[in-house]
């Protein structure tokens, strides 16, 4: 790494979604100079507004090339997209790292189009968002107390990944350590299944006969909301973050229906009282994590 | 009926958990006179000293007797146990009502018991709750905007039915009116299913070799959370309302696994523009459904 000191850094951030105009907020007042950048001249303007970046560029090569360090909070097929287009836009000794819900497509993309030219890739995952997308709908503590994933491979650079640790941890997050495909995994687990799961439910539940819509409707309540809230996300994100780690996200889903299958046969032998057991396993599994969270995260949940 | 004029009633609640403590704080200064009810003495003093009711006493005949309104609100089989055990201490031209998650097996029961009697049996089912239970739980607003389902059959007594969905549209709920089976096969749509998803779905996630918890703990962020709530619900409850609607559950169960194949193959396929299409779909279906609650129950999802 070119830097000898931690401080007057230019942070870049490309895509100012929900991500990446959270992020620009998150480090309002951290002595970082925030430049942002997003295809929509609209959209930049309004960033540089409401102070969510410091300054933009009409030109994406004049933003890139000023940054220490760049975050691509951008879906996961334009990360790498955007990394092909640019990769001759950042001066040696800068480090790129993204945001992207899958890491293996990434992170060898990275290095690929990076590590020739003196520039690190470091690839990241911040366990944070809402069913929600675009700029309007990002705020400054959506990084609150989460957990952020940062992945090291036989080329990672020690020093960037350690500045990469230490930008997480200054905006109120917890970082986690992790090999690209052991996050693919781990991540297909706790976080893309739970994605198909609700669109079945959500499916199941309301795509029915027209006459009967008006009941079901008045038959979900608080219970369905919760369950179902991830399939309000957007499409195109989800298909490609699936498309990404489908062989991840297909042994989940042989994992899933197992446990599905058990619970079916049970309730299939009326053996209500085994009912009665796994629901108190699956409730304590839950009020174990939760407690976790909060004690260990200071969550609220 | 045998009253003449709709005021100075006396409602009892049987039962002071989360739904029947919210109830009784839901109903305070709305000129009703208030009995509350539930096995442990230490919660009907809290109950009394708190507000949550006007007065108690220490033999539940003689809440009952008194009551021109009943409101049971226990779990399935004690609202069943409770009618049986008390039939002979309601007076003739009372109602009795309940808040049980499944209907066939309990209005049967209330028929069965009261009607011979002279008593009124309505069956009701506010979609209203939590993931927590007991007193400690309960909040006045629990049932704000909520849809309450009405159950009429051959045999109710129509100034008895009217009476309730007064009652229940009194504390700012939406009634619906419903048949007792129709009723039954609708909540284990859009109700009992998800409680039995969001279990395999925790044991999937967290059940897991020991050294690979801690990763799954920092993996699983609040779409999980989200997702898995309701498995936090109270097993033992969750155990009777399935067993008491096992056939609807089952009949749920189908149409789901056949929504999960076919996003599955899908999947298995690499068919991505037609998942896009699926979770386009499913977006489209929940974000109808919390416009309508939003615009029609002012809710504020």
């Amino acid at each position: 790494m070119s830097q000898k000191t931690d401080k007057p850094e230019t942070v870049a951030i490309v895509g100012l979604g929900l991500l990446g105009a959270s992020l620009g907020m998150a480090l309002r007042d951290k002595g970082i100079k925030r430049l942002g950048w997003t295809r929509r001249p609209e959209v930049r303007e309004w960033a540089v507004k409401e102070n969510v970046i410091d300054s933009t560029a009409g030109d994406i090569h004049d933003v890139l090339s000023q940054a220490d360090i760049t975050v691509l909070c951008l879906p996961v097929p334009e990360i790498m997209r955007c990394i092909e287009h640019n990769a001759a836009s950042w001066k040696p000794g800068a480090i790129v790292t993204d945001i992207g819900s899958v890491k293996a497509v990434v992170v060898e993309c990275g290095e690929k189009n990076l590590h020739p030219r003196g520039v690190h890739f470091v690839g990241g995952h911040p366990m944070a968002g809402t069913e929600k997308s675009g700029p309007d709908a990002a705020f400054p503590t959506l990084y609150n107390n989460a957990e952020v994933f940062v992945t090291e491979t036989p080329d990672t650079c020690p020093e960037a990944f350690a500045r990469i640790i230490k930008f997480w941890e200054d905006i109120n997050t917890s970082t986690v350590k992790i090999g690209v495909r052991e996050h693919d995994i781990l991540v297909a687990h706790t976080s893309h299944i739970s994605h198909v799961l609700a669109l079945a439910l959500t499916e199941a539940v309301l795509d029915c006969p027209e006459k009967e819509q008006k009941l079901r409707y008045s038959g979900c309540a608080t219970g369905f909301r919760d369950t179902s809230r991830i399939t309000s996300s957007s499409p195109q994100m989800w298909r490609e973050i699936i498309e990404n780690n489908q062989p991840a996200v297909l042994e989940t889903v042989k994992e899933l229906e197992k446990r599905w299958r058990h619970i079916r046969q049970i309730i299939e032998n009326k053996q209500y009282d085994q009912l009665q057991d796994e629901f108190a396993k699956g409730k304590k599994l839950r009020d174990d994590w939760i407690r976790y969270k909060n004690n260990t995260q200071h969550c609220n949940w």
